[in-house]
Protein backbone atom coordinates (compact mmCIF):
# COMPACT_ATOMS: atom_id res chain seq x y z
CA UNK A 1 0.00 0.00 0.00
CA UNK A 2 1.39 3.39 -0.79
CA UNK A 3 1.93 5.61 2.11
CA UNK A 4 4.08 8.36 0.81
CA UNK A 5 2.60 11.98 0.85
CA UNK A 6 3.63 14.84 -2.07
CA UNK A 7 3.44 17.43 0.30
CA UNK A 8 2.32 18.44 3.90
CA UNK A 9 -0.99 20.37 4.42
CA UNK A 10 0.66 23.70 4.50
CA UNK A 11 2.78 23.48 1.43
CA UNK A 12 0.16 23.32 -0.74
CA UNK A 13 -1.59 26.79 -1.96
CA UNK A 14 -4.29 27.65 -3.70
CA UNK A 15 -2.04 28.68 -7.09
CA UNK A 16 -1.70 24.57 -7.04
CA UNK A 17 -5.52 25.23 -8.21
CA UNK A 18 -5.73 21.76 -10.62
CA UNK A 19 -2.64 20.10 -9.56
CA UNK A 20 -3.32 16.51 -7.82
CA UNK A 21 -1.17 15.67 -4.71
CA UNK A 22 -1.58 13.44 -1.70
CA UNK A 23 -1.84 14.51 1.51
CA UNK A 24 -1.30 11.91 4.94
CA UNK A 25 -2.19 12.56 8.37
CA UNK A 26 -4.81 11.96 10.75
CA UNK A 27 -8.79 12.77 9.83
CA UNK A 28 -9.46 16.16 12.61
CA UNK A 29 -13.42 16.33 11.55
CA UNK A 30 -15.76 14.58 9.64
CA UNK A 31 -18.87 16.43 8.65
CA UNK A 32 -21.54 14.98 7.02
CA UNK A 33 -24.28 17.38 5.60
CA UNK A 34 -25.90 14.97 3.25
CA UNK A 35 -25.27 16.12 0.10
CA UNK A 36 -21.83 17.39 0.88
CA UNK A 37 -19.19 14.90 3.29
CA UNK A 38 -16.35 17.36 4.45
CA UNK A 39 -13.33 15.28 5.87
CA UNK A 40 -10.40 17.57 7.53
CA UNK A 41 -7.21 16.17 7.57
CA UNK A 42 -4.73 16.84 9.96
CA UNK A 43 -0.36 16.44 9.62
CA UNK A 44 2.06 18.23 11.47
CA UNK A 45 1.92 21.47 9.66
CA UNK A 46 -1.91 22.24 9.76
CA UNK A 47 -4.98 20.99 8.08
CA UNK A 48 -6.58 21.01 4.63
CA UNK A 49 -10.15 20.11 4.14
CA UNK A 50 -11.39 17.74 1.72
CA UNK A 51 -14.56 17.89 0.01
CA UNK A 52 -16.80 15.21 -1.69
CA UNK A 53 -19.58 16.01 -3.29
CA UNK A 54 -21.78 12.93 -3.18
CA UNK A 55 -23.11 13.29 -6.81
CA UNK A 56 -19.93 12.98 -8.50
CA UNK A 57 -17.62 11.30 -6.48
CA UNK A 58 -16.33 7.53 -6.49
CA UNK A 59 -18.64 5.46 -5.12
CA UNK A 60 -15.51 3.58 -3.34
CA UNK A 61 -14.20 6.89 -2.13
CA UNK A 62 -17.50 7.75 -0.57
CA UNK A 63 -17.07 3.70 0.94
CA UNK A 64 -13.53 4.15 2.52
CA UNK A 65 -14.16 8.04 3.83
CA UNK A 66 -18.01 7.16 5.30
CA UNK A 67 -15.87 4.06 7.48
CA UNK A 68 -13.81 6.11 8.85
CA UNK A 69 -13.71 7.72 12.44
CA UNK A 70 -12.13 10.87 13.71
CA UNK A 71 -8.18 10.20 14.25
CA UNK A 72 -7.59 7.24 11.65
CA UNK A 73 -4.64 7.30 9.65
CA UNK A 74 -5.88 8.16 5.86
CA UNK A 75 -3.77 9.19 2.49
CA UNK A 76 -5.84 11.26 0.93
CA UNK A 77 -5.29 11.76 -3.08
CA UNK A 78 -6.96 14.40 -4.48
CA UNK A 79 -7.11 17.34 -6.43
CA UNK A 80 -6.32 20.86 -5.54
CA UNK A 81 -9.10 23.66 -5.82
CA UNK A 82 -8.94 27.05 -4.97
CA UNK A 83 -11.52 28.19 -2.04
CA UNK A 84 -11.19 31.27 0.12
CA UNK A 85 -13.05 29.47 2.82
CA UNK A 86 -10.93 26.73 3.51
CA UNK A 87 -7.83 26.49 5.63
CA UNK A 88 -5.33 27.58 3.66
CA UNK A 89 -7.21 29.11 0.91
CA UNK A 90 -7.85 25.50 -1.08
CA UNK A 91 -9.78 22.13 -0.67
CA UNK A 92 -8.75 18.89 -2.13
CA UNK A 93 -11.35 16.70 -4.44
CA UNK A 94 -10.67 13.21 -3.66
CA UNK A 95 -9.32 10.65 -6.20
CA UNK A 96 -8.46 7.79 -3.73
CA UNK A 97 -8.76 7.40 -0.18
CA UNK A 98 -6.54 4.82 2.00
CA UNK A 99 -7.54 4.19 5.47
CA UNK A 100 -3.71 3.53 6.65
CA UNK A 101 -4.68 2.82 10.26
CA UNK A 102 -8.36 2.49 11.67
CA UNK A 103 -8.87 3.19 15.35
CA UNK A 104 -11.11 2.49 17.98
CA UNK A 105 -13.41 4.20 19.59
CA UNK A 106 -14.32 6.03 21.86
CA UNK A 107 -11.29 7.94 21.40
CA UNK A 108 -9.69 8.45 25.41
CA UNK A 109 -9.63 11.78 24.78
CA UNK A 110 -10.64 14.81 22.30
CA UNK A 111 -7.79 16.73 20.06
CA UNK A 112 -9.40 19.11 18.31
CA UNK A 113 -9.04 21.35 21.27
CA UNK A 114 -12.70 21.74 21.91
CA UNK A 115 -13.07 19.39 24.77
CA UNK A 116 -10.73 20.46 27.97
CA UNK A 117 -9.17 17.09 29.28
CA UNK A 118 -7.18 17.33 32.79
CA UNK A 119 -3.09 16.78 32.92
CA UNK A 120 -3.58 13.51 33.87
CA UNK A 121 -5.79 12.63 30.94
CA UNK A 122 -3.69 14.16 28.49
CA UNK A 123 -0.13 12.64 30.09
CA UNK A 124 -1.78 9.26 30.28
CA UNK A 125 -3.19 9.58 26.67
CA UNK A 126 0.28 11.37 25.78
CA UNK A 127 0.15 10.17 22.01
CA UNK A 128 -2.91 11.60 21.73
CA UNK A 129 -2.06 15.00 23.50
CA UNK A 130 0.66 15.14 21.14
CA UNK A 131 -1.74 15.39 18.63
CA UNK A 132 -3.52 18.66 19.62
CA UNK A 133 -2.45 21.44 17.56
CA UNK A 134 -1.53 23.55 20.85
CA UNK A 135 0.81 20.78 22.16
CA UNK A 136 2.40 20.56 18.66
CA UNK A 137 2.89 24.00 18.37
CA UNK A 138 4.96 24.20 21.99
CA UNK A 139 7.24 20.87 20.48
CA UNK A 140 7.27 23.00 17.07
CA UNK A 141 8.60 26.90 19.17
CA UNK A 142 10.69 24.48 21.69
CA UNK A 143 12.39 23.41 18.37
CA UNK A 144 13.04 26.93 16.81
CA UNK A 145 14.26 28.05 20.25
CA UNK A 146 16.65 25.02 20.40
CA UNK A 147 18.29 25.91 17.35
CA UNK A 148 17.97 29.31 17.26
CA UNK A 149 20.19 29.10 20.40
CA UNK A 150 22.58 26.92 19.13
CA UNK A 151 22.77 29.15 16.01
CA UNK A 152 23.69 31.82 17.67
CA UNK A 153 26.37 30.64 20.45
CA UNK A 154 28.23 28.95 17.26
CA UNK A 155 28.19 32.57 15.68
CA UNK A 156 29.82 33.64 19.29
CA UNK A 157 32.45 31.24 18.95
CA UNK A 158 30.97 28.72 21.62
CA UNK A 159 31.71 25.11 20.92
CA UNK A 160 28.88 22.23 21.99
CA UNK A 161 29.87 19.48 24.45
CA UNK A 162 28.29 16.52 25.80
CA UNK A 163 29.57 16.01 29.63
CA UNK A 164 28.95 12.94 31.81
CA UNK A 165 25.31 12.19 33.49
CA UNK A 166 26.15 9.65 36.07
CA UNK A 167 28.59 11.41 38.26
CA UNK A 168 30.27 10.32 41.69
CA UNK A 169 29.72 13.58 43.75
CA UNK A 170 27.26 16.67 43.62
CA UNK A 171 28.19 19.75 41.59
CA UNK A 172 26.82 22.46 44.21
CA UNK A 173 25.11 22.66 46.99
CA UNK A 174 21.58 22.89 47.50
CA UNK A 175 19.69 20.61 45.59
CA UNK A 176 19.75 17.01 46.30
CA UNK A 177 20.88 14.14 44.05
CA UNK A 178 19.19 11.12 43.12
CA UNK A 179 21.15 8.40 43.81
CA UNK A 180 22.07 5.46 41.40
CA UNK A 181 23.93 2.02 41.61
CA UNK A 182 26.47 1.84 39.38
CA UNK A 183 27.45 -1.88 38.94
CA UNK A 184 29.26 -1.88 42.70
CA UNK A 185 29.54 1.66 43.10
CA UNK A 186 27.68 4.38 44.51
CA UNK A 187 26.77 7.13 41.84
CA UNK A 188 24.33 10.24 41.20
CA UNK A 189 22.90 11.81 38.37
CA UNK A 190 24.60 14.82 37.32
CA UNK A 191 22.09 18.20 38.41
CA UNK A 192 24.37 20.52 36.43
CA UNK A 193 26.98 20.36 34.11
CA UNK A 194 28.88 23.06 36.20
CA UNK A 195 32.32 21.28 36.86
CA UNK A 196 32.92 19.87 33.28
CA UNK A 197 32.40 22.82 31.62
CA UNK A 198 34.87 24.59 34.30
CA UNK A 199 37.32 21.45 33.56
CA UNK A 200 36.94 22.29 29.84
CA UNK A 201 37.84 26.31 30.62
CA UNK A 202 40.52 24.62 32.64
CA UNK A 203 41.62 22.86 29.55
CA UNK A 204 42.01 26.20 27.28
CA UNK A 205 38.83 25.05 25.77
CA UNK A 206 37.29 29.01 26.12
CA UNK A 207 33.76 28.79 25.15
CA UNK A 208 31.56 26.31 25.70
CA UNK A 209 27.81 25.24 26.17
CA UNK A 210 25.75 21.96 26.23
CA UNK A 211 22.03 22.02 26.30
CA UNK A 212 21.41 18.64 28.46
CA UNK A 213 19.15 16.55 30.80
CA UNK A 214 19.43 17.82 34.24
CA UNK A 215 18.09 15.95 37.44
CA UNK A 216 17.18 17.38 40.82
CA UNK A 217 16.30 15.08 43.60
CA UNK A 218 13.74 17.96 45.38
CA UNK A 219 9.90 17.33 45.66
CA UNK A 220 7.48 20.24 44.46
CA UNK A 221 4.08 20.80 44.74
CA UNK A 222 4.69 23.19 41.66
CA UNK A 223 4.82 22.75 37.90
CA UNK A 224 7.73 25.30 37.81
CA UNK A 225 10.03 22.49 38.97
CA UNK A 226 10.76 19.92 37.34
CA UNK A 227 12.87 16.69 38.85
CA UNK A 228 14.30 16.11 34.94
CA UNK A 229 14.93 19.33 32.90
CA UNK A 230 16.68 20.15 29.87
CA UNK A 231 19.40 23.15 30.71
CA UNK A 232 21.06 25.25 28.29
CA UNK A 233 24.47 26.01 29.87
CA UNK A 234 27.46 28.24 28.65
CA UNK A 235 30.68 28.68 29.94
CA UNK A 236 33.37 30.75 29.09
CA UNK A 237 37.36 32.15 29.99
CA UNK A 238 38.33 35.43 29.77
CA UNK A 239 35.39 37.09 30.59
CA UNK A 240 33.85 38.95 33.88
CA UNK A 241 30.76 39.09 34.13
CA UNK A 242 29.53 41.86 32.17
CA UNK A 243 30.83 40.15 29.68
CA UNK A 244 28.89 37.35 30.40
CA UNK A 245 26.12 38.96 30.57
CA UNK A 246 25.83 40.69 27.75
CA UNK A 247 26.32 37.31 25.96
CA UNK A 248 23.23 36.59 27.66
CA UNK A 249 21.23 39.28 26.84
CA UNK A 250 22.10 39.11 23.19
CA UNK A 251 21.52 34.97 23.26
CA UNK A 252 17.85 35.82 24.61
CA UNK A 253 17.27 38.96 22.05
CA UNK A 254 18.40 37.24 18.93
CA UNK A 255 16.04 33.65 20.30
CA UNK A 256 13.05 36.26 20.06
CA UNK A 257 13.78 36.98 16.91
CA UNK A 258 14.43 33.76 15.05
CA UNK A 259 11.15 32.46 17.26
CA UNK A 260 9.25 34.92 15.96
CA UNK A 261 10.23 34.75 12.25
CA UNK A 262 10.43 30.94 11.99
CA UNK A 263 7.65 30.03 14.05
CA UNK A 264 4.48 31.70 12.83
CA UNK A 265 2.03 29.41 12.19
CA UNK A 266 2.72 27.97 15.92
CA UNK A 267 2.90 31.48 17.71
CA UNK A 268 -0.65 32.03 15.97
CA UNK A 269 -2.05 28.56 17.36
CA UNK A 270 -0.81 29.71 20.33
CA UNK A 271 -2.44 33.16 20.18
CA UNK A 272 0.95 34.81 21.52
CA UNK A 273 2.78 37.78 19.80
CA UNK A 274 6.14 38.09 20.67
CA UNK B 1 44.15 43.35 35.66
CA UNK B 2 43.04 43.63 32.13
CA UNK B 3 42.21 39.50 30.46
CA UNK B 4 40.56 39.87 27.56
CA UNK B 5 42.20 39.26 23.99
CA UNK B 6 41.66 41.27 20.92
CA UNK B 7 42.09 38.06 18.47
CA UNK B 8 42.82 33.89 18.52
CA UNK B 9 46.11 33.02 17.57
CA UNK B 10 44.85 31.45 14.56
CA UNK B 11 43.17 35.17 13.75
CA UNK B 12 46.51 37.32 13.34
CA UNK B 13 47.81 37.23 10.08
CA UNK B 14 50.87 38.09 8.32
CA UNK B 15 49.35 41.25 6.60
CA UNK B 16 48.19 42.53 9.81
CA UNK B 17 52.16 43.29 9.87
CA UNK B 18 52.71 46.32 12.17
CA UNK B 19 49.59 46.10 14.48
CA UNK B 20 48.99 45.88 17.93
CA UNK B 21 47.07 42.88 18.83
CA UNK B 22 46.56 41.07 22.48
CA UNK B 23 46.54 36.67 22.69
CA UNK B 24 45.39 35.39 26.26
CA UNK B 25 46.14 32.21 26.52
CA UNK B 26 48.50 28.98 28.23
CA UNK B 27 52.15 29.20 27.72
CA UNK B 28 53.08 26.03 25.57
CA UNK B 29 56.59 26.27 25.40
CA UNK B 30 59.79 27.81 26.10
CA UNK B 31 63.00 28.18 24.37
CA UNK B 32 65.82 30.62 25.78
CA UNK B 33 68.59 30.89 23.25
CA UNK B 34 70.96 33.62 24.91
CA UNK B 35 70.40 36.72 22.59
CA UNK B 36 66.67 35.94 22.31
CA UNK B 37 64.23 33.99 23.86
CA UNK B 38 61.16 32.65 22.86
CA UNK B 39 57.71 31.95 24.11
CA UNK B 40 55.01 29.91 22.41
CA UNK B 41 51.34 31.16 23.36
CA UNK B 42 48.86 28.48 22.70
CA UNK B 43 45.29 29.03 22.45
CA UNK B 44 42.07 27.11 21.30
CA UNK B 45 42.47 27.98 18.00
CA UNK B 46 46.29 27.21 17.53
CA UNK B 47 49.69 28.39 18.67
CA UNK B 48 51.69 31.90 18.29
CA UNK B 49 55.37 32.46 18.69
CA UNK B 50 56.26 35.05 21.01
CA UNK B 51 59.62 36.63 20.22
CA UNK B 52 61.59 38.25 23.10
CA UNK B 53 64.99 40.05 21.32
CA UNK B 54 66.54 40.46 25.10
CA UNK B 55 69.04 43.95 24.04
CA UNK B 56 65.72 46.26 22.68
CA UNK B 57 63.02 44.16 24.96
CA UNK B 58 61.59 46.61 28.04
CA UNK B 59 63.17 44.90 31.09
CA UNK B 60 60.06 44.71 32.60
CA UNK B 61 58.74 42.10 29.86
CA UNK B 62 61.80 40.07 29.78
CA UNK B 63 62.15 40.25 34.10
CA UNK B 64 57.95 38.33 33.60
CA UNK B 65 58.81 36.21 30.71
CA UNK B 66 61.80 34.78 32.23
CA UNK B 67 59.87 34.03 35.66
CA UNK B 68 57.42 31.93 33.65
CA UNK B 69 56.85 28.66 33.17
CA UNK B 70 55.05 26.28 31.50
CA UNK B 71 50.92 25.89 31.35
CA UNK B 72 51.00 29.28 32.68
CA UNK B 73 48.08 31.65 31.65
CA UNK B 74 49.46 34.51 30.24
CA UNK B 75 48.03 38.04 28.44
CA UNK B 76 50.32 39.35 25.83
CA UNK B 77 50.05 42.78 24.12
CA UNK B 78 52.13 43.07 21.03
CA UNK B 79 53.39 44.10 17.87
CA UNK B 80 52.53 41.69 14.37
CA UNK B 81 55.44 41.34 13.00
CA UNK B 82 55.25 39.39 9.89
CA UNK B 83 57.41 35.92 9.81
CA UNK B 84 57.52 33.11 7.45
CA UNK B 85 59.34 30.51 9.58
CA UNK B 86 57.06 30.80 12.42
CA UNK B 87 53.30 29.05 13.20
CA UNK B 88 50.86 31.20 11.27
CA UNK B 89 53.46 32.90 9.90
CA UNK B 90 53.43 35.80 12.19
CA UNK B 91 55.66 36.55 15.24
CA UNK B 92 54.95 39.07 17.94
CA UNK B 93 57.08 41.19 19.95
CA UNK B 94 55.58 42.10 23.47
CA UNK B 95 54.98 45.35 24.80
CA UNK B 96 53.26 43.79 27.74
CA UNK B 97 53.11 40.55 29.64
CA UNK B 98 50.48 39.57 32.07
CA UNK B 99 50.65 36.31 34.25
CA UNK B 100 47.15 35.80 34.69
CA UNK B 101 47.82 32.51 36.46
CA UNK B 102 50.70 30.84 37.27
CA UNK B 103 51.43 26.73 37.32
CA UNK B 104 52.98 25.06 40.11
CA UNK B 105 55.88 22.52 39.12
CA UNK B 106 56.53 19.77 37.89
CA UNK B 107 53.23 19.44 35.83
CA UNK B 108 51.42 16.34 35.88
CA UNK B 109 51.58 15.24 32.28
CA UNK B 110 52.77 16.88 29.25
CA UNK B 111 50.68 18.82 26.81
CA UNK B 112 52.86 18.99 23.66
CA UNK B 113 52.43 15.45 22.71
CA UNK B 114 55.92 14.76 22.95
CA UNK B 115 55.82 12.71 26.00
CA UNK B 116 53.10 9.74 25.38
CA UNK B 117 50.80 9.23 28.59
CA UNK B 118 48.94 6.60 30.10
CA UNK B 119 45.24 6.74 28.99
CA UNK B 120 44.90 6.11 33.11
CA UNK B 121 47.11 9.35 33.87
CA UNK B 122 45.29 11.16 31.12
CA UNK B 123 41.85 10.68 32.51
CA UNK B 124 43.14 11.24 36.20
CA UNK B 125 44.24 15.02 34.84
CA UNK B 126 41.69 15.43 32.03
CA UNK B 127 42.01 19.48 32.59
CA UNK B 128 45.65 19.06 31.19
CA UNK B 129 44.83 16.07 29.10
CA UNK B 130 42.40 18.61 27.77
CA UNK B 131 44.79 21.29 26.58
CA UNK B 132 46.68 18.76 24.09
CA UNK B 133 46.05 19.83 20.56
CA UNK B 134 45.09 16.46 19.83
CA UNK B 135 41.98 16.37 22.21
CA UNK B 136 41.05 19.46 21.62
CA UNK B 137 40.82 18.90 18.03
CA UNK B 138 38.63 15.65 18.77
CA UNK B 139 36.34 17.86 20.35
CA UNK B 140 36.44 20.41 17.50
CA UNK B 141 35.66 17.95 14.66
CA UNK B 142 32.73 16.46 17.21
CA UNK B 143 31.40 20.02 17.63
CA UNK B 144 31.26 20.36 13.81
CA UNK B 145 29.99 16.74 13.66
CA UNK B 146 26.89 17.44 15.83
CA UNK B 147 26.50 20.91 13.86
CA UNK B 148 26.24 19.05 10.53
CA UNK B 149 24.03 16.61 11.74
CA UNK B 150 21.25 19.01 13.54
CA UNK B 151 21.54 21.37 9.92
CA UNK B 152 21.00 18.37 7.70
CA UNK B 153 17.95 17.04 10.00
CA UNK B 154 16.87 20.19 10.00
CA UNK B 155 17.21 20.58 6.16
CA UNK B 156 15.32 17.39 6.13
CA UNK B 157 12.46 18.52 7.77
CA UNK B 158 12.97 17.27 11.42
CA UNK B 159 11.87 18.37 14.68
CA UNK B 160 14.40 18.55 17.32
CA UNK B 161 13.02 16.56 21.07
CA UNK B 162 14.12 15.81 24.67
CA UNK B 163 13.19 12.81 25.94
CA UNK B 164 13.23 11.73 29.31
CA UNK B 165 16.52 10.03 30.55
CA UNK B 166 14.43 9.07 33.81
CA UNK B 167 12.02 5.63 33.02
CA UNK B 168 9.75 3.55 34.52
CA UNK B 169 10.92 0.30 31.98
CA UNK B 170 13.24 -0.68 29.18
CA UNK B 171 12.69 0.13 26.10
CA UNK B 172 13.73 -2.23 24.24
CA UNK B 173 15.36 -6.36 25.10
CA UNK B 174 19.24 -6.83 25.34
CA UNK B 175 20.36 -4.60 26.97
CA UNK B 176 20.48 -3.84 30.78
CA UNK B 177 19.44 -0.79 32.64
CA UNK B 178 20.95 0.81 35.64
CA UNK B 179 18.53 0.76 38.56
CA UNK B 180 17.88 4.49 40.18
CA UNK B 181 15.97 5.22 43.17
CA UNK B 182 13.52 8.06 42.12
CA UNK B 183 12.03 8.91 45.25
CA UNK B 184 9.89 5.83 46.42
CA UNK B 185 9.98 4.55 43.52
CA UNK B 186 12.01 1.93 41.43
CA UNK B 187 13.40 3.29 37.85
CA UNK B 188 16.05 3.63 35.31
CA UNK B 189 18.02 5.39 33.48
CA UNK B 190 16.97 4.73 29.41
CA UNK B 191 18.95 2.78 27.30
CA UNK B 192 17.22 5.07 23.60
CA UNK B 193 14.93 7.14 23.14
CA UNK B 194 12.75 4.55 20.95
CA UNK B 195 9.84 4.12 22.86
CA UNK B 196 9.54 8.10 22.88
CA UNK B 197 10.19 8.65 19.29
CA UNK B 198 7.23 6.29 18.40
CA UNK B 199 5.40 7.97 20.75
CA UNK B 200 5.58 11.37 18.63
CA UNK B 201 5.50 9.56 16.12
CA UNK B 202 1.84 8.14 17.10
CA UNK B 203 1.34 12.02 18.52
CA UNK B 204 1.90 12.73 14.62
CA UNK B 205 5.07 14.82 14.83
CA UNK B 206 6.16 12.70 11.75
CA UNK B 207 9.89 13.17 11.66
CA UNK B 208 12.06 13.93 14.89
CA UNK B 209 15.14 13.60 16.28
CA UNK B 210 17.21 13.96 19.52
CA UNK B 211 20.79 13.78 20.44
CA UNK B 212 21.33 12.58 24.13
CA UNK B 213 22.47 10.12 26.17
CA UNK B 214 21.85 6.95 26.53
CA UNK B 215 22.63 4.60 29.48
CA UNK B 216 23.47 0.69 28.78
CA UNK B 217 24.47 -1.09 32.22
CA UNK B 218 26.97 -3.88 30.76
CA UNK B 219 30.43 -4.62 31.95
CA UNK B 220 32.51 -4.06 28.56
CA UNK B 221 36.19 -4.69 28.87
CA UNK B 222 36.31 -3.02 25.51
CA UNK B 223 36.77 0.83 24.47
CA UNK B 224 34.41 0.30 22.33
CA UNK B 225 31.41 -0.04 24.36
CA UNK B 226 30.68 2.94 26.64
CA UNK B 227 28.20 2.42 29.29
CA UNK B 228 27.00 6.14 28.77
CA UNK B 229 27.27 7.48 25.21
CA UNK B 230 25.30 10.28 23.33
CA UNK B 231 22.96 9.09 20.72
CA UNK B 232 21.89 10.61 17.47
CA UNK B 233 18.45 9.18 16.79
CA UNK B 234 16.20 9.63 14.59
CA UNK B 235 12.07 8.23 13.87
CA UNK B 236 10.34 9.14 10.58
CA UNK B 237 6.22 8.55 9.71
CA UNK B 238 5.50 7.70 6.55
CA UNK B 239 8.14 5.86 5.53
CA UNK B 240 9.87 2.97 5.12
CA UNK B 241 13.14 1.21 5.28
CA UNK B 242 14.13 2.08 1.73
CA UNK B 243 13.27 5.92 2.62
CA UNK B 244 15.46 6.09 5.65
CA UNK B 245 18.31 4.59 4.60
CA UNK B 246 18.42 7.49 1.70
CA UNK B 247 18.31 9.77 4.66
CA UNK B 248 20.82 8.39 6.76
CA UNK B 249 23.06 7.74 3.80
CA UNK B 250 22.47 10.79 3.08
CA UNK B 251 23.23 12.55 6.41
CA UNK B 252 26.69 10.64 6.55
CA UNK B 253 27.47 12.29 3.40
CA UNK B 254 26.56 15.76 4.29
CA UNK B 255 28.31 15.34 7.82
CA UNK B 256 31.84 14.44 6.18
CA UNK B 257 31.23 17.31 3.58
CA UNK B 258 31.16 19.85 6.39
CA UNK B 259 33.58 18.08 8.96
CA UNK B 260 36.07 18.58 5.90
CA UNK B 261 35.47 22.21 5.26
CA UNK B 262 34.85 23.48 8.69
CA UNK B 263 37.53 21.73 11.00
CA UNK B 264 40.41 21.98 8.66
CA UNK B 265 42.95 22.85 11.38
CA UNK B 266 42.00 19.71 13.33
CA UNK B 267 42.04 17.23 11.18
CA UNK B 268 45.49 18.48 9.96
CA UNK B 269 46.73 18.15 13.75
CA UNK B 270 45.24 14.57 13.82
CA UNK B 271 46.68 14.01 10.74
CA UNK B 272 43.09 12.49 8.83
CA UNK B 273 41.95 13.11 5.26
CA UNK B 274 38.72 13.01 4.72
Amino acid sequence: MEFRRTHYTSHVTPEMNGQTVKLAGWVHEIRDLGGIMFLVLRDREGMAQITLFKKTIDPEVLKTAKALSRESVVLVEGDVKAEAKAPGGYELVPIKIDRLNPVKSPLPMDTTGKVDAELDTRLDNRFMDVRRPRTQAVFHIRHHMLSAVREFLEQEGFIEINTPKVVATATEGGTALFPITYFDTEAFLNQSPQLFKQLMMSGGMDKVFEIGPIFRAEEHDTRRHLNEATSIDIEASFMDHEDVMVILENLVVYVYEKVAERAVPSLKTLGIEL
